[in-house]
């Protein structure tokens, strides 16, 4: 079983340290401390265990260090950056294991300009070394590259000519739509092993500059100090500077059965004979706190931010440790008011550097549950609380069944944070994509007054199907037994072409086009076959290409 | 060999006809005439010769019978539109097939919303019968779709529940994109092997509306006639009504050997062993004329219209008859300033409604280019003619090589047909999506007086490489080398990511999300492997899934 749960102390590959409001992410891969079996993290490559490391890192920035205004990722390796996903242990994962590998570290990357964007902190790669293929990819996520000029340390994407599969965490989407590479030259680029050194790396845009070995680490830090000067006059101006610290990000409770997963406030009921999970999402206590500074005090402990780490968690662990479930069947427990009374506290609050970051992390939470491989059905019924923030799962979930019971109140609601607060990868709320036809039908809901029960929820368009209670049971089991007796990657490639109507953006290019070509180039023989580039890299016998093209 | 040429006169699956300005396309296809063998075409299920026909016919109708305004797609068959692209066919046929198969078929449809977008046809689909699979793709691609109301009849995409793979022909994206139906109900029909008839299919906004058989026909015919009243209106206000009776759409004449094809201003020149074609264009013959009234006699001898139908025909061969040629090297020769003279020409009578379809028709061809799962350099050498309308194929190619010789003149130059006539499946020029990162460099390139020598292209951005004559032979051989020996599998997805940077459009979903997962899908052995759903469809045994997701 894959943990996604650790902490700095535990780290093996990556240090984190703080100098005032600068972060330093130093990668120091260690070899022989790998997830799996039969291969070595050489040079500064990676697999799926240092992702994870390297994703907590960025939450807790994010959570424990809000003060930081730059974050220097760097090497400890004499010239070389990181050589990119590890291939014998590509080589050696199963097809699902490599998807989802992929996909894990796209969202790394995707956080990471999230956190630029939505937080303002500044990301800079600074190369010391050789940056290739992954290693490269996590360079573009960044927001400046810089490369050492010794002779020797390029950036290159060698997976096309090494090794026959795309880059795979977003290199060639950023390469032309971040970085705007022309697109000949990143043909050029992305054929050419060897890459590109620092003048004409510079030159063709893929780096932001270039300096001899020696001046290297003081151009860094001049640049890192620019940086925070700069951010820290903008940062007077908000009130970004009342952090008092941050707060600890404590480790997750779970105590697991067999069959079951039970977090503080989620739950996960494994009917696994029938392929299917119950996901529960409790509501919070009542009576919290309103005021940011017993907020602060609250720390992870508050509802918002528990509950949706408790989310994440379980859905990292439903992607890559429970791949025969297909469907996840969304249900809440508690009462809608209280969850609109933080969303209250949520609203009111989005200026202060604690709200702000919970609401985006909620928001980031949401989008994994958007991208992962599997179906979602939400059940509502008597006692359910899909309220504002928890309505998100109702419409990110690929159908809605709600009871229509005159004898027993069934409701729903909405908050202001459904108006814009989680915006999905493609850029639209989960409402603008629900109602692309009638976008009025967003407005009508949002003037609804108060809770909405079953036939105004089914009026308004808010859920799919509201069976009354003589059919119930049957149109929900009968629903489950049909979703799950379908092929699952039909459902895969179905969803993932239903869930994003409308505009695209480079996240969604990255997760539609890029992965779903390199999900098919790591299903064909010329990468995996016997013959295949990925199988006899590193080996003595050559890859045997069939040469058609599809 | 697939020979992608026909005429009306050789159909065997449709009817062509036409009364007034409309024009009908009925479906009636013999089930034992098959482009492949062990399948027969029952319930008008379509095949890829099924689809040339189609495509031929929309052709037609834009060139020679430029005034129809109204194009009623139906079927002959009782109760039956269309079934689909036949199970059969795509069970036997081979994954590179089926790959091209469904990238024809959907440029077949992306070609009926062109005509309607940029020539203002209306395509209503008159549905007498269930629509299932590809034959409610065929509808959803027209502009309305009208549907009996018998009983019996009704629309669906059983592709995910009976067969295991995605509607392969834009069904999911156009559903959620250009239809707009809410998500979680396109979720549920896209999963309902049966479809929806026509009450609820209409108030789920899969069709526009629904008739009872007695009214059906008089219905299909009050709504043409509506189209055509307003239409003719319309037409009478620009000079659309200038017709003098469309052109004669002749069959192309190739001279093929063992190596080559010889159209009049292409050639295909195969070098087999080394996996790579030599693609020449011919620029035009001096002294044409420069009025329609002559242009419209000369008919498709006109240059652009021959020699864009000819590159057409070259690509289309390629692509299904030459799978292991992975590389066309784009060559041209002639007079840069015939080529502009043509430009000029067609820029100033881009109103007259046949030099607007002729451009369009380029547009078109270009796209297909864009498309094509090769890999184009243009070799840009002395005596060659990459001006204006050809300079698009240097755009379109993933590189280009300009030889620069101070003894010889090498040219290119760029015509007001590069500012925005010949538009990507992304919506912009091919010049904007080069100079997304400077913007300015295309008003630049447009400044500059008169052709560009080697210096100035490379200067301007406008070419990769520009090797002097000493180096230029190995250069380009290395460069095909290199790039022949690369699997096409990652060039495929590599290239399929690198063109069609910036925007995202409801084509380049169709053609990058939604067919990159379809190929996947179509790979899986849960679709076609002993016991996929695809390879067992109609058999007594069933499919047996292996339910992991990834």
């Amino acid at each position: 079983m894959i943990n996604f749960q650790i902490s700095p102390d535990q780290y093996k590959h990556w240090k984190l340290s703080f100098e005032g409001s600068v972060a330093r992410l130093t990668m120091d891969v260690q070899e022989d401390e790998t997830l799996g079996d039969g291969y070595k993290l050489k040079l500064n490559s990676y697999d799926l265990g240092v992702d994870i490391e390297l994703a907590d890192a960025i939450q807790r920035i994010r959570f424990e260090h809000p003060e930081v205004r730059a974050v220097v990722i760097t090497s400890l390796k004499p010239r070389i950056f990181c050589a990119g996903a590890n291939i014998y242990m590509l080589g050696t994962s199963s097809h699902a294991f490599k998807v989802n590998f992929c996909k894990f570290t796209n969202e790394t990357r995707c956080a990471i300009e999230d956190d630029s964007r939505a937080s303002g902190r500044r990301y800079i790669a600074a190369l010391n070394g050789t940056a290739s293929g992954g290693g490269y990819e996590l360079a573009i996520a960044c927001d400046e590259i810089y490369l050492v000029d010794d002779g020797n340390s390029a950036v290159s994407l060698p997976e096309v000519p090494l090794l026959g599969v795309l880059p795979g965490t977003g290199g060639l989407t950023r390469l032309v739509d971040k970085r705007k590479v022309r697109r000949d030259r990143a043909d050029v680029f992305s054929t050419l092993a060897e890459g590109l050194k620092g003048k004409r790396a510079k030159e063709w845009g893929l780096i932001d500059d270039t300096f001899t070995t020696t001046k290297f680490q003081s151009s860094i830090d001049d640049r890192v100090a620019q940086i925070v000067n700069l951010r820290s006059d903008e940062a007077a101006q908000d009130n970004i500077l009342r952090y008092n610290g941050g707060i600890k990000l404590n480790p997750l409770e779970i105590q697991s059965t067999d069959d079951s997963c039970d977090y503080r406030y989620v739950s996960l009921q494994f009917h696994r004979d029938k392929r299917y999970v119950d996901l529960l999402v409790r509501a919070p206590e009542a009576n919290l706190p309103t005021a940011t500074k017993e907020i602060q005090k609250l720390g992870d402990d508050y509802w918002p931010l528990r509950a949706y780490r408790e989310l994440d968690d379980a859905l990292l662990h439903l992607r890559v440790n429970e791949p025969e479930v297909g469907l996840v069947c969304i249900r809440s427990e508690g009462s809608i008011d209280n969850v609109l009374a933080f969303d209250k506290t949520l609203t009111a609050n989005r200026d202060h550097w604690l709200i702000r970051e919970i609401v985006l992390q909620m928001a980031r939470v949401l989008r994994r549950l958007d991208l992962t491989a599997k179906s979602f059905f939400s059940i509502i019924e008597p006692g359910s609380c899909f309220a504002g923030n928890l309505f998100e799962l109702v419409l990110a979930s690929d159908r809605s069944y709600m009871l229509n019971n005159p004898d027993e109140t069934v409701a729903v609601a909405l908050s202001e944070l459904n108006t814009g607060a989680f915006p999905m990868s493609n850029g639209l709320t989960r409402l603008q994509s629900r109602f692309l036809a009638e976008p009025k039908k967003a407005y009508e809901a949002f003037a609804h007054e108060g809770p909405f029960d079953t036939e105004a929820a089914e009026t308004a368009g808010l859920v799919t199907f509201a069976p009354d209670d003589l059919d119930w049971d049957d149109e929900i089991r009968v629903a489950i037994e049909e979703r799950t007796s379908l092929s699952p990657d039909a459902l895969t490639g179905m969803e993932a072409s239903l869930r994003f109507a409308g505009p695209e953006t480079m996240d969604t290019k990255i997760y539609g086009r890029l992965t779903a070509w390199q999900n098919w180039i790591f299903q064909r023989p010329n990468a995996v076959g016997p013959n295949g580039a990925l199988t006899n890299y590193g080996k003595p016998t050559q890859a045997q290409f069939d040469y058609k093209r599809t």
